[in-house]
């Protein structure tokens, strides 16, 4: 099993502020995908839709300020079954962001592409935070082929 | 071990103009650092400094146009004896890289924030390529309170 792990550290926001963009449709839509249906809570699912496909994420854990766990449960044959983990905690005026989507069974070409994706849509939260403006799909940032 | 996985597709770039923005001076410091030293033939050492500290590559592979792969040799601890390798290969328009930065020992958080900046370089190396400007340290995008 292989993972994929990025950092970001949001200024002047707190973790309760990042959570809620990881916990409500209008947050994650503002910064992921603007097609995103569904509900955040325990055992809820979130459906997330791109020009090139889309995930569908049952909410394993969320616990306010500190922690949100999704499983995929549709999507990409590589992404079903995998584990996408956020952790929050405060430093000074920042809150970090530890993101892990894990469990990829193999480290595959897509595997690389999305890890890179995934950077830049923590690029994208840790603007919306700051600024008020992400860069969700279909507005992303494109970095290849593959989009 | 543990590594940071990436993909990147730089348009109308061929692979010799990718392979020359890795291994050479100019080009190295046109998308990481302004501040890069050295040779980049196999066998040379290359030194990449930041405000933050730097990282001190031996070139171990350098095949034009396909392949790059540096050893680092001095920087952060976790960083020592980690391999740096950067594979090229076209798709249609584009120029593919396959960037892996492998065997890490653990994954510590310094890997997770490793991993995010990467991807912001990789997205450097991108735009120097096609749009001629890249943004290299100390121009380079803030990610967190670790820079």
């Amino acid at each position: 099993m292989v993972d994929i792990l990025h950092r970001i550290g949001v200024e002047a926001a707190t973790p309760e502020k990042v959570y809620e963009a990881l916990t409500t449709v209008e947050g994650l839509a503002g910064w992921w995908t603007e097609d995103v249906k569904g509900s955040s809570g325990v055992g809820d699912t979130l459906a997330f839709r791109f020009p090139q496909g889309g995930f569908d994420m049952d909410v394993v854990d969320a616990r306010p300020a500190e922690r949100v766990t999704w499983r995929v449960v549709d999507g990409p044959q590589e992404w079903i079954g995998t584990t996408i983990d956020w952790r929050l905690h405060r430093a000074d005026d920042w809150t970090i962001v530890l993101f892990a989507h894990e469990g990829w069974v193999e480290p595959v070409e897509f595997m690389h592409h999305c890890s890179t994706k995934w950077a830049t849509f923590l690029v994208s939260l840790k603007a919306l935070l700051e600024t008020g403006a992400g860069s969700p799909s279909p507005r992303d940032l494109p970095i290849s082929d593959w989009h």
